[in-house]
Order: structure tokens, then C-alpha cells, then sequence
């Protein structure tokens, strides 16, 4: 029997033990693996070394080189990150609804754990951590692969995880790691309707597409986010300067980043200079329309290509359009339904944004840069869906979690 | 460009128009469905009569020709469906939830609707109406795709729809029937993700498999049911076998059905021989377990393979079990998570079965026959679903519908 259905099994098995464990037996075994990370130190740097070894020897860039390391500080973060995760309130068990049926039937609607959580992720060793803590938390067996780069720390943090899961008399099929890391394995993962309820992918646009195209388990899709700010007309300056250079230059590497910039022709004709020369002081590298050109024509040409990119770098692409009607048809044409933002003193312009725009966020003067679970209040964050099914946009705890209905009868039958 | 990209985009396009029609406007749009259905009677019998005479042709059994059979009852039944649907609450433009943060952005999370839903469907050309009728409702475009063998029932039906849609000023995009039926369009149609924002299979168990198999669209699985009753050794008998006889005989061809009886071996020492004589006498076919059969030679045997069946007849598989915990682990194997039923006077033991049965709902003393969105008192019924993503169970309304979050903010940026 291979590693996928040996996994699988036990993680369908270990998933119903989960589903019984109380908030306080939770936090508990969620504790322990905190302490356990930070008095393996050793073990987990001397592990993280073979990856990071592996690493150079194959070449690999320093920048990826340096999300795969470890290092004490980085421990105490991961430690960290589970002790955040202790102090959440339990979604499990909760009654979301309770309805009585004329014929006397009490209906309750409970949340309960998904089961099993196939997540499929890339180099960085903190999202093991990440993961593992999640699910245990919200009651759910999390089935892990993580890339072969960082498969002896993946392996490192998972050994350390199931013998505090060992301790408190919990089945190691609770948090488990595919340690075959080929890619034939990986897809007949996406097929293993039988053990897994969900699949999550974590990381690049290629993993997530991969993901989407091939699995047959259901997917939370996160990730890909071309995210658009529009100044209107009545737009204030201050405003639109401080929020676009937020959007585009707090941290340009990730999804909820700006890669456009729309703004209406009669607020370019007044400012369009302030709002380029910002971006040029934060040296942002500008793709700029016909229209933009026009009134400076030092900046580069945009091609039909950039409108549909997301650069996830410090080059941003710039229009000029006629009015709203223009930025909203721009946005349905090349927005990922990630994150949109108006800026305007115009409230009637407002609420034609807000409510015609389809993404998961859409702003009215503040930085796309809030999408994010932890700066919504959630406490955590799964990722961010971009799909419309189960969930949409950040996703905290409860993302985790289904319900199921139980039905309190005295004998009733259908007639 | 071929008829899937042709309408995928005009659904796209449509699904537009209709997130921004009020209430009010989509129950007129509703209400002249409804009337136009009626006073077309006549050209959707000539229409369907061509279905019914390719039928009879190919062979078709009468039980199907039955179920694709138009009749004025039924084109009157499919009107009045459409009328209760407009009676229901819009779901769309709620307020779900909303809150501010310390930095005093408010934030509001709306419902809306999940934009174009595909749905593949059997025979019934009632469906066709009733899918049409369920995503007007909801704001969604309806993208519709029936089988061959009732492309004349569902052409017309779908003519007439899209008449009143652009008597009221709609794009016939709205609701559309893919009108080339071979397997190779339908298999293109699940993987038309730029298209679809979710796929509904509605039908027999090979074509719900094959949705799930071969779909990276994301689907909303509704289906199989392996319902069982378990009687406890605490179990009044007159709820047993009231319960028990309902629950099998009562409509034996759908999935909330029970397809095996579960009964303590104490139970079934005082009882088997009443519960035995009240099927037999319901007509209904006994496969029972070697521990039954040594109380009632008479009964057939039943073979693992029953266990794992579906018999959607009148057949029933029964076995006695030791206990609660044997009853718990025959559910776990061979249940598909659809509705599971316990019949017993001892709390406790209603309340270990309600808390870890993992399924869509789980019955206490009432028959599984109420899993149902009508009976639930949703008003309406999209399916039930038996993934745990999204919707679990009966589905209503609102499992057409995603949410969107709107930030209202006064210049925010993040640090």
C-alpha cells in the first residue's frame, strides 16, 4: 500500500478523534508543540541546514534561499504564531441556527471540523507550523506536502509535532507530511476523493493553477491578485497619493498589492504629475497609457499584456479613462476579483463602485493592502479565496469548518 | 468561436445586468415565466412530443418516457413552482455581518450572488424551469445544460423564457440551454472556468461522479445517499417501526431513503420477529446479517457488497450489531454522510450518535425522510448537498449566493 492511502487512512481515522477533543484539549496539545518547536532548536537548525545545504549545491537564489532558513528567531516566531492561535475562540461545536418544523421537529445547525486538510505548499518550513496548528484547532487532520527543498525540515517539524500528538494520546495521523515528494505523487494526491475533504493550495500562481486544473477533491483557491485603485473625478490629492503609494509600495510582493492605477482624465489633467512624481520618489517603474503619455511622455508605453499582470514588483501600470463606466469595464476586463479601490468625495460614485464592483474586497478610500485575515480581526488567516464558493476573500478560522444539521424528533414520520 | 464560448461570455455578461435588478423586478420576470409557460401550453406539448416519440423510437423504458412526459397538469405544476419561488425572501443584498476596526474602517460583508452557475441535469424538463427560476431568484445567470433526450422539451421551454426576458428589457444570456449535447462539449463545459463560477450536476449517481471526476470548475456535489437507521437496545417499538417502515417505503427511489436497518442484538432478541413481519408486510425485500438469519432462517443473506449499496427499491439490508459503538463503525464504513437516524428512549445514547455521526444530518426518533429543502422549510430545494464545502445538506436559497466585503474607509493606509 502506498504512502498516499496509508496517510489517508490514518488521517480519516485520526480526524474523527479530533472531531471529539474539547477547546481546552486542543489548546493543550497546541501549547506543547510551541515549547516542543523552541527546545528542539537544535534539531530543527541542524535539519534546516541539509535543506538549506541542498539548496546551494542546486543553485538556488539567494532570495528563495532565505525564505527557506531557520534560524532561532524565526523558531520563536513559529512558536509564536501557535500561541496566537491558542488564545482564538473555538468555532467547533457551536450552534449557528436552531428552528422548530411544525410537525414538532427541533432542528439545530452545529459547526463541525471539515475532516481531512489536504494542504499543498511551497518552501517556506513556517507554513508546516502554520498548518498543523490551524487544523488542530479547528479539529480537522491536516495532510500536509510541502516541496521537496524543504522536505528535512518539513519532516524535522512534523516528527517534533506527532510526538507531543504522541504524548497526549493522539494518533499521529492527525498532522502527517507526504514525504515522497515526486510529482506523480503529488497528483494522485488531487485525486483522493476518499481521504480528503478539501484542498488548499499555498503559493505561486503556477502551484494554484496546477491545483485547480487537476484536482478532483474540492479546492479553496487563494492566491492570484490583480488589484486595481481608481481615482475618480472628485478624488482628494492627499488621499489618492497616500493610498496608491500604500497600495503599490508597503510590500510589493504580495497579492493584495495594487498593479494598476486608473484615474479619471479631468483629475490627470490637474494632477497627474503630483501622483507620477510620488510614485517615481518611491520608485515605482510606471507602464503608462496613450492618454498618460500625451501629457508626459517620458514614461514607458503600457502594452495590452501589463493591464493583465500581476507584476508583484515595484513597476506599476497606469490609464487614464473617461469616467467610472471606463474604470469599472477596465476592472471587469482585467481584475482577478481580488481587491478594488475607489478614491473619491463623491458618494454617489462610491456606492456605484462598491456595488457594481465583483471581487472580494472593494474599498472606498483606504489601501487594498487591509485584505488580509489578521488585519480583518480574524486572529489568523488560511489565505485569501479567490473563488466565490464556501468562502471569499480572507479567511480565518471558521473557513475551516462545515456545519451539519441534527434532528431532535418524538417519532415524527413524512406523510 | 463555439457555442460554450459564445454563451459562457453572454452569461458572463448577463450575470451583470441581473446583480442589479431589485427584488421586485426579478419576481415580475418571475410572474410572466409563469404565465407565459401556461399560455404556451400547447406549443411546449407539440415541442415535447417530439421528445417522446424519439423515446419511444430508441426504445426508452415507460418509466422514463414518464418522467420526460409534459402534460397540462405538469406545465401548470412547473408554473406554480415558479410562483412559490417568488414568495421567498431575495436572499441577495443582505447584510450578513458588519464591524469596524481600531483604525476605523468599517467593514460590511454583503450578499450577493455567485455570478454564472452551470447546472447538468437528466430527463425531467421540469428542471429546466425550476434551475432557471431558482438563479433569476438569486441574481445569477443560469448557463443549462439537459440531456438529448429532452433537447425539444428544454429548447422550448428555454425559448419562452427568453422571450419574457427580453420583453423585459434582459439579455436572453440570462438563462441559456446548451444546445449541442455530445459528451465531448459537456466534458469542455466542466472545465470552463473563465466562464463558470460553479457547476451543479443534478442527477443519477454515474453522472455526479463523472461532474466531480472531470471538473476544475468547482462543483456543489448533491447525490448519493446510504441512509441508515439504527435501533438501539433502548428503542420504543411502536417509533421503530413506524420510523423504519416510512423512512424505506415511503418514497423508495430517493437518496434520503434508508438502504440498511441497524439493530441492537437485545432488541432484536425481544423484536426482529415484528419489525421482520411490518417490512415483509410493506413488500419491502430483507438481506439480512448471519446473527439475523440465526433468529429468522428465513431471510435471504445479505453479502458485504449490500452493505455498500444503494438499492433505491424496496430491498433493505439489516444486520444486527452488538452495540452502539458496532452500530457507529458500521455508519462510519459504509455510510455516505447523508442523513443517519437513531431510534432509542436513552439520551445518552442519542447524544454520543448525534455528536459523532459525520453526516449532513443525523436523526433522533424521526424518519431520514426529512432531509429536504421543502421540509426544512427553506421553500425551496436546490439539491442536497453531501460535500462538506460551501453547503452541506439541503440546499435553499442561499447556497446560490457568495458574499463580498465592503470598506468604507477615511483615507486608511497600512503601516
Amino acid at each position: 500500500m502506498n504512502e498516499l492511502i496509508t496517510k489517508g487512512k490514518s488521517a480519516k481515522k485520526a480526524a474523527k478523534e479530533l472531531a471529539k477533543l474539547s477547546t481546552e484539549q486542543k489548546n493543550q496539545v497546541l501549547s506543547a508543540m510551541a515549547d516542543k518547536l523552541i527546545s528542539q532548536t537544535g534539531f530543527l537548525l541542524q535539519e534546516n541546514e541539509k535543506d538549506m545545504e541542498a539548496g546551494r549545491k542546486h543553485g538556488t537564489p539567494t532570495a528563495i534561499l532565505d525564505r527557506l532558513a531557520l534560524n532561532p528567531q524565526r523558531i520563536l516566531d513559529m512558536a509564536e504564531g501557535i500561541r496566537q492561535i491558542i488564545e482564538l475562540t473555538d468555532p467547533i461545536g457551536e450552534t449557528i441556527e436552531s428552528f422548530s418544523r411544525p410537525n414538532g421537529l427541533q432542528i439545530e445547525k452545529v459547526r463541525v471540523p471539515l475532516g481531512v486538510v489536504g494542504i499543498i505548499y511551497e518552501a517556506r518550513p513556517n507554513v508546516t507550523v502554520d498548518a498543523a496548528a490551524l487544523c488542530l484547532k479547528t479539529g480537522n487532520a491536516a495532510f500536509l506536502r510541502g516541496s521537496s527543498s524543504a522536505i528535512h525540515s518539513n519532516m524535522a517539524i512534523t516528527r517534533l509535532i506527532q510526538s507531543v500528538l504522541e504524548n497526549h494520546q493522539l494518533p499521529v495521523g492527525c498532522v502527517q507530511l507526504l514525504e515522497d515528494t515526486s510529482r506523480e505523487t503529488s497528483d494522485q494526491m488531487l485525486r483522493l476523493n476518499e481521504y480528503l475533504d478539501v484542498l488548499i493550495p499555498r503559493g505561486g500562481a503556477g502551484l494554484i493553477s496546477h491545483v485547480v486544473q487537476n484536482a478532483s477533491v474540492p479546492v479553496l483557491e487563494t492566491g492570484a491578485g490583480n488589484c486595481h485603485v481608481y481615482i475618480d473625478d472628485k478624488a482628494d490629492l492627499d488621499k489618492a497619493i497616500r493610498i496608491t503609494i500604500n497600495a503599490k509600495t508597503q510590500r510589493p510582493s504580495v497579492c493584495n498589492t495594487i498593479e494598476t492605477l486608473l484615474i479619471h482624465q479631468d483629475w490627470a489633467n490637474r494632477h497627474l504629475k503630483e501622483i507620477v512624481s510620488a510614485l517615481e520618489e518611491h520608485k515605482v517603474q510606471i507602464k503608462a497609457s496613450e492618454k498618460a503619455r500625451t501629457q508626459l511622455p517620458h514614461l514607458a508605453a503600457a502594452t495590452e499584456e501589463d493591464w493583465a499582470t500581476e507584476f508583484l514588483d515595484l513597476i506599476i501600470a497606469l490609464r487614464v479613462v473617461k469616467n467610472l463606466d471606463e474604470a469599472i469595464e477596465h476592472i471587469e476586463q482585467y481584475g482577478s476579483g481580488h481587491s478594488e479601490c475607489i478614491i473619491t468625495e463623491n458618494q454617489v460614485a462610491a456606492q456605484r463602485f462598491l456595488r457594481e464592483i465583483d471581487a472580494a474586497a472593494v474599498y472606498h478610500n483606504a489601501s487594498t493592502r487591509f485584505t488580509d485575515g489578521f488585519e480583518f480581526g480574524f486572529g489568523a488567516e488560511i489565505g485569501i479565496s479567490t473563488q466565490k464558493l464556501h468562502a471569499r476573500g480572507p479567511m480565518g478560522l471558521t473557513a475551516l469548518t462545515s456545519y451539519k444539521y441534527l434532528l431532535h424528533g418524538q417519532g415524527q414520520i413524512r406523510g
